[in-house]
């Protein structure tokens, strides 16, 4: 390993002072974000609240590698998700033999690519792992990467906070995961969100009653996804570029497309009635009872059954779910159920039903709306010192942070009005600046002044975690 | 985005049997990891610590993306380093571009990178952001990721901890950092480490001082680097194979392998002697002031001066550190003053100072030295119920969840022994179960059973929280 010995040649160490030595950009690459300490405090504060929650709900938490094998990840997503995985290109022999053999391509320059959503791993992880228990409860906080097109509240790399149950197909395993989600919206301070709720079969059972060919079904899907984006118009043109009749597009339409009146166990009839075969009065059965389960729990009255939901991704075989806000287009998280995918891998297929909140949308809103508590990002006191040995500073912080306060100390001789006003200044804004002297340290004390109000008083040194409550609350003595 | 239609006609919604559908490796790439819930709480338990202690030494956090620009990336880690980077390969008409151009190669293959360590991004940050504080202490917990050989304890995608400051040249930025990770150690309950502390002047000065051209130097320090790996003889042999003479490699060895009689203040007081140079006369005085500072916080006791200390990344520029104890090769961390990297990047260089926890090597030694403190991956009780609707026990469920315990529901119809063995089983090992049955739903109580001494009682639902911690401690009934 080489050093950079040139730095020495260009910059005295100590010194602050330099000149622009490169024009390298500085900006994180595009889609990418970095997080400074103000930002990064609210995602802390809606992670940890998801981790509670999730845990509350019994779920365990599960981490998986960022590199996965594309074996692991191609065809799951789609075509569309498979072009946008970042793919990790070879390094020397590999990647020597790959530019030396005819063909070379994408697929023959790479054999990793990044993890593209939580799903297809935890997958994974079930079909490998044997001693897993029965029922597998797990969450899973982490980034996932696209090469999206960036936009409002869509980067390439975000996280998602995601709860899944393998190993029934039990509806309460639906209930649950609903339940734990609803939830940690509501304590976020969110009440006016939906749930969106569909089946897989009955959206089959609604196309093949629309007189839409089978092999036309997947094509229909994804146009009826579009329908938020596009209306019904536009999911109307696009059905009948796929190549379905203009009646039967019509049709699909008038069936999905649900009209204000009525309950849901209205709809439910009309839909039994309408289409009357085993796999839709199973469905919608199926989703009747969902609804009755979590009556009960936080996700009971957020429940609406939208036939015309159709979710993008491949692989939902059961009920499927959506949570939209009216001032957001797109949606705070989806999920549903899955029973083949684990199967993909394993000796033996396992059902499973899960459900991803979109932690960057969710940011997105609170910020929007001023839905934040308070949040504290830097110390809670800067210590500042006039003509004290650094030694003796140091002590005094030390003696500070055995009591539980989180001190910064400022580290190179100032003026006290300069260290004052850095402590209360952008970017640290501590509640408090403690003083120590030569009087302070002669005597055992600090002076703890209160950057907001100006508050000032004199204390045992050993008494600073007790009183700075009742000093950082005084009003101020005008 | 295409449906896998072929899912549904292989299985059933909602039967767990199925065959064997594919043969893709369901583990981890070579050298990354899947973490389940046992293991991940052990990671948690230190991340949170580390986490604490940086904030309570007055750290803010701070999070860069996983992939960063190669222009960022290249040139800061050593040859070595630039070429065990991760490189995201180009997409779409990137990459036709570059597979019809002349000369493809990694280089017009690739303009991303991933994260290899959390000082350079750091270093762009500080660059980038005008209006952070005067002083920026930050702290960052984050993986990063080497295509390196896996090993013991070496992973490919790896956890660093690391706290730095920004924006002075004072020796209390040191003994911040220095104490912040000694803390972390000892509340983790490490006694027996040691900070060895070096200083890039005295090499430099111990280096020329033996007889080594000025122009060899950054060849003798890399063969001083593997000392603890190839001892003193294998150091040697290197040296004179990087074109040292014999007679300068003695030499140089004989100055920096320190011998065990002596204090610290006497082996600077003897460096001082037989160097006698401005530069190296400052470095000492530098490392005995910082000892002097450190001597009253958590650090104090562990430093020792070590001048055949090398650390191999080219960006240092004042004192170096790294924390070795006796049962580990290798390091649990490392660190030092830079004062030329964000220079690097930006119109103003920034002197800086910081140290990298390495998370693995740590959770390794606790690993093997029994460190952790008992853990509990699981719920608090799993839900059993026999005869009740779903409905039912969902809002007993929801009702134990709003006291605050933490509860799986059994999901499926079982005997309930089977339910027991379940809730006591691998992976769950809950240390209670509640049994709801129609007595206990008509007359509003729930049955709980503490599973490892087998007492159990019946309850009032509304004070199951209350009375859970009395059932749990009470001995068996035998």
């Amino acid at each position: 390993m080489l050093r950079l010995g040139y730095f020495e040649a260009e910059l005295k160490p100590r010194s602050p002072l330099g000149r622009n030595m490169s024009n390298i950009s500085t900006k994180p690459p595009s889609g990418m974000r970095d997080f400074l300490p103000e930002e990064l405090l609210k995602r802390r504060h809606v992670m940890d609240l998801v981790r509670r929650i999730y845990e509350l709900y019994g779920f365990s938490p599960v981490e998986t590698p960022s590199i996965e094998n594309l074996t692991t990840l191609l065809g799951k997503y789609g075509e569309e998700g498979d072009q946008l995985l970042y793919r990790i290109l070879h390094r020397r022999d590999a990647l020597k033999r790959a530019l030396e053999a005819e063909g070379t391509s994408e697929s023959t320059l790479s054999a990793l690519g990044l993890r593209y959503d939580l799903t297809v791993p935890l997958a994974r992880v079930v079909a490998q792992y044997g001693d897993l228990p029965r029922y597998f409860k797990r969450y899973q906080i982490q980034p996932v990467w696209r090469a999206d097109r960036p936009g409002r509240g869509r980067f390439r790399e975000f996280y998602q906070c995601d709860v899944d149950i393998t190993g029934t197909g039990s509806l309460l395993a639906e209930a649950d995961v609903l339940s734990a989600v609803a939830r940690v919206l509501q304590e976020l301070g969110f009440n006016d969100f939906t749930i969106q709720l569909n089946h897989r079969d009955l959206l089959t059972s609604l196309i093949s009653s629309a007189g839409i060919d089978p092999s036309l079904e997947e094509t229909a899907l994804v146009a009826v996804d579009k329908l938020d984006k596009i209306g019904e118009e536009g999911v109307s043109k696009e059905l009948v570029n796929r190549g379905i009749a203009p009646a039967a597009a019509e049709k699909l339409l008038s069936l999905i497309i649900r009209k204000e009146e009525g309950s849901d166990e209205e709809l439910g009839g009309e839909l039994r009635a309408s289409l009357n075969s085993e796999k839709s009065n199973q469905a919608i059965d199926d989703l009747l009872s969902l609804m009755k389960i979590s009556a009960g729990g936080p996700a009971g009255k957020h429940l609406r059954l939208n036939p015309a939901l159709a979710r993008g991704l491949g692989y939902y075989t059961g009920p499927i779910f959506e949570i939209t806000v009216d001032d957001l287009a797109g949606t705070l998280g989806g999920g549903g159920r899955y029973d083949g995918l684990v199967g993909m891998f394993g000796k033996q297929a396992i059902p499973a039903v899960g459900f991803s909140l979109g932690l960057e949308r969710i940011l997105l809103v609170m910020e929007e709306r001023g839905m934040y508590p308070p949040l504290q990002a830097g110390p809670q006191m800067v210590l500042c010192s006039m003509g004290v040995p650094a030694e003796k500073v140091f002590n005094v912080a030390e003696t500070l942070r055995s009591q539980g306060l989180s001190v910064e100390i400022y580290p190179d001789s100032a003026k006290l009005g300069k260290q004052l006003q850095y402590a209360d200044g952008p970017g640290v804004r501590a509640p408090c600046a403690a003083i120590i002297g030569e009087d302070e340290l002669a005597q055992g004390t600090i002076t703890l002044k209160a950057l907001e109000s100006g508050a000032q008083e004199t204390v045992p040194l050993a008494e600073v975690a007790a009183r700075l409550g009742e000093l950082l609350e005084r009003p101020p003595a005008d």
